[in-house]
């Protein structure tokens, strides 16, 4: 359908920074088409939906570069606990009793929350992820989906191999279905979770089918340590050394680097996925994203999982990631509202395989891009739109989402997901696993 | 009127950390009259009208301990500035052109967003507090509103001296008006911008009037090193030395204070306010609230103004008090979801002057309440409702409020204030002052 966004402030999200005022943005078979002034609209262009910019302001659709979307089950289930007793008490045994439909129902409904708080693209980690790709396909987000080939049990073997069967025929079920909205990478947990020997095949096999790996690294200080004493490296080195840095990579937290570390991180072009909100809730620390940014690294954004956030709220991760690194380093001039929102979008865009795809609002990008409703009390009055959006802005302020051409929301409605039964399925799995 | 909550959930808010499941609160001329099971009603009790509990959640009305309402009309105006910058160049030249009027829209404008987030309860210091109360009398909600009687041109005295008679007057026409919803602080901006005559002319002033003060403390590491320059003590020594801290106090920031000071303030029953959010974008640091609050110091929590927030949100400030110290200090069992909740209500209304009248539903308790609409996806499951309200919900998620037994919003329509000409008015003052 085309579409055209008529007389609204844009933040294209470019590396400009860019604001537009009053402009129009033509979307044409799920493209834009055009951004700019009314006047300067093609005159082919036939628009067969307006979207009135009064009191609106577009910008591009966030993309949450790190999230395990089922765990929506297990939200506020085991908050202000240590490490040891959060995972192998409460959420381990508690995903050992979820069953793929839970899993579906369980991303549907982190499908849905993110598209109200104005997520339009994601990167999912975790189990039963033909659920998963499946709640992707049908509700019209675009993912980056990861498949994990290490497992115990294949071929006999009751150690931990590769399954390059299973996670090649999802890749080919998968990788670019959905009219392009799915890309599906190899998912490598962590180095601290298995030896070398797998760890090398599983890169093997990213290398082999030509795509990228999701990782976890150096989210706590004792993987580093245990890191050190299994393989003389630190996580950063063995996966350097193992190959898992010879392709693509998401690599989340990325917490405890060393300036070796941060060498290794650049020079592989590693798209590193900075998790504010869950790295401080999980007692895990803070990351030294202005070091990253300063040497160029892409930095992006994700809210983890609903069990150490715990929300999906993309707008929380933006405004705590313009904020912490000021108060930490004591220098307010630190990641400005502009690169904030450029982590919050276009770098977890190209992190997740979509790049220059999508991300901002730009001539020929795929048209994935939310609108917010700026009548709001903490919106007035709009003296700057870019720090509005990142530093007062709601996540309930988005009103319309547009994933791929197609209206996903308007005007808080969903259009693709029937949100009343996914919250009843999750409510069940939730009292059937957690409240026995 | 007569109100009763029923069927509903209720967080209370007190100590305990109490949740009542499908539980009722009644209240009868403004007070809490009975919380408890629908059984346990009292059989006189005839409710005028009735809030039905489905999908509801009821919780303290939160209370911003520090902030500076008017500045509203600053909001978004200048960010990612050093401080100098952003004070002196922008802030203070822009609130100089600020008119009574202006401030008394700008005030609204901050009552406004405060209810519509879920605060009953706000600590205000600025200019032109006339009108502030005058705003305060009018929207229904509580406020501590602060003096300052450390003004230049008293009685033909060039110098900074204590205009007693202004600040009396002031203390006569709102301390405890408005149905009592008003009390009255001396302010003392900070020691650092006054002389010591002065300073201890004003503390002698609040112990005559027999009030409080409201000052910022220790915001900054500058303003520790100016303090022990200029009087050879901290700025808390300071305070203590001439006599500031001899009556109940609300000290804005406290973020570096020494382990000194720290005796002193626990010793002195200083109430803390912690700003998380102003005192990370400002670069200020992050305040050591844990030692804080293992000390027993009254902690509360504010927003600051939004020119250095940039809203007024208080389950922003909620959430990031429960989040920052966990990863500061590498520790995930610091400031638990029911602490930061007492840090957000019960605590402060103890430090704005309400002790034991407002903060927590209790009997006998002045009725200060929110509710939440809980169909949310971002709130399910509600696995537990502590837990939700602090690490998930958003401000937007509160529908109805109530201040001293009267309803100020009800499913987010404001009762009491014409919102869309406070955002006119403001609006206008903006382009005045701003965008000349």
């Amino acid at each position: 359908m085309n579409i055209l966004l008529k007389n609204m402030d844009i933040i294209t999200g470019d590396a400009l920074g860019s604001c537009i005022k009053d402009g129009n943005v033509a979307i044409k078979d799920g493209i834009i088409y055009s951004v700019g002034k009314l006047s300067e609209l093609a005159d082919d262009f036939k628009p067969e939906k307006i979207i009135d910019g009064k009191n609106r302001l577009a910008m591009p659709g966030l993309v949450n570069a790190h999230t395990h979307s089922p765990m929506t089950v297990l939200r506020n289930f085991a908050d202000d606990l240590s490490l040891e007793e959060w995972l192998f008490n409460k959420i381990i045994p508690a995903e050992g009793l979820l069953s793929p439909e839970d899993i579906y129902w369980g991303c549907m409904l982190g499908i849905i929350e993110m598209i109200k708080s104005g997520t339009t693209c994601f990167a999912d980690m975790y189990l039963h992820m033909d659920e998963v790709a499946q709640a992707v396909m049908e509700s019209g987000i675009r993912a980056n989906i990861s498949k994990g080939p290490l497992v115990s049990g294949v071929r006999g073997n009751p150690g931990i191999s590769v399954d390059e069967e299973g996670c090649t025929g999802f890749f080919n079920r998968w990788h670019n279905n959905a009219g392009g909205r799915i890309k599906v990478y190899v998912e490598i947990h962590s180095v601290y979770l298995f030896d070398e020997g797998p760890l090398r095949e599983a890169a093997a096999l990213a290398r082999q089918l030509g795509t990228g790996i999701h990782i976890h690294v150096l989210e706590t200080l004792a993987e580093r340590e245990t890191s050190i004493k299994k393989y003389g490296l630190s996580p950063v080195g063995a996966c350097l050394e193992f190959g898992i840095f010879d392709v693509p990579v998401i690599a989340a937290h990325c917490v405890h680097p060393d300036a070796d570390d941060l060498d290794v991180l650049c020079r592989k072009k590693v798209n590193v996925v900075h998790n504010p909100t869950s790295n401080l809730k999980l007692g895990s620390g803070i990351a030294p994203i202005p070091d990253m940014v300063e040497r160029g690294i892409n930095v992006c954004l994700g809210t983890d999982g609903a069990a150490s956030n715990n929300n999906l709220n993309m707008f929380e991760e933006m405004n705590l990631a313009a904020l912490i690194h000021k108060g930490r380093s004591m220098n307010p001039m630190l990641i400005n509202a502009g690169e904030a929102l450029r982590m919050a979008a276009v770098n977890g865009a190209s992190a997740l395989g979509f790049h220059e795809e999508t991300g901002c609002i730009k001539k020929g990008m795929k048209a994935d891009l939310i609108i917010l409703d700026t009548d709001k009390p903490h919106l007035c009055p709009m003296n700057n739109p870019l720090s509005a959006v990142v530093y007062s802005a709601q996540a309930s302020d988005v009103c319309t989402v547009i994933v791929d051409g197609t209206v996903l929301m308007e005007n808080g409605e969903l259009k693709t997901i029937d949100r009343e039964k996914a919250m009843y399925e999750v409510e069940k799995t939730a009292k059937r696993i957690l409240h026995k």
